[in-house]
């Protein structure tokens, strides 16, 4: 995927940290992601579909997971229930939405959130599609984002089965 | 979600079962998802986004993933590597384009598959969504679709931030 693809997901996760939760999150790292590597405890998963396919993953702690839920719902949240989960899964949801109404050319929209809850838990994007992670640090932890896309001209060539 | 959206992922998998995997699968349940629910160790999950968004899942034992991987590439797998899991986004792909298809008046189009492997790890939809659970069984063991579809007309009224 194109490196310029990512800082729309990079501005849109900085700001929706900071003005729907109040969080400034610093980004300290960014590469291009090894497969079969663990995520955090609780990803937030949207698809991206369009003139580009994707995937991006919001990966939090269980420590940032509650903390941020804690804030949107407004009460102290102490364990990952539906509540959180729908936290979560809005939080993906906006970053995703933020930053592909930033990328218009590539006329995409955006799935329903998944949100996987599980230690351990690896996610695995296609062989064939780059993944770049953004990591941040927030007073509440660390998150990364992470973002596969795949434009539909290389969708044709790319994507066959084997 | 309108139950006759279901039919087409039904059909479709059954399909892409026989067709590729020379396996025949025998649809044993269907059923109103609860949250929280576990799933197989193994999930294949894509994003539908357009008239209609969601997100299908396609939940596998350790020995269905194997055995379907071993069939499809064409040698013995024994373990969860890459290329396995790329075979379970590719089945993915195949169920959710497949009832894509049918499903014409919708005008979805499909994300990239993202594949979770995890013993327990748990996969929650949006609360706002109900999901559709159809179980099979086969020769192999046990696997399930799951399917959550909002409409866009829904999705004005159902999906707002609270």
């Amino acid at each position: 995927m194109k490196v310029e693809y990512i800082n729309p997901f990079i501005t849109t996760t900085v700001n929706v940290f900071a003005t729907m939760l109040s969080c400034k999150i610093t980004r300290v790292g960014l590469k291009v992601k090894e497969r079969l590597q663990p995520e955090h405890e609780i990803s937030g998963i949207i698809g991206l579909s369009g003139r580009a396919a994707g995937t991006v993953v919001l990966s939090l702690s269980r420590n940032v997971a509650l903390s941020a839920a804690s804030e949107m719902i407004g009460e102290e949240q102490n364990e990952i229930n539906d509540d959180v989960a729908d936290v979560i899964g809005e939080l993906a949801n906006m970053v995703a939405g933020g930053a592909k109404a930033q990328l218009t050319e590539l006329e995409m929209s955006v799935s329903l959130p998944s949100v996987i809850i599980g230690k351990n838990h690896i996610i695995m994007g296609s062989s064939k599609v780059q993944t770049l992670s953004v990591l941040f640090s927030s007073a509440w932890g660390p998150l990364n984002v992470d973002v596969s896309l795949l434009e539909s001209t290389q969708m044709a060539t790319n994507i066959t089965l084997d």
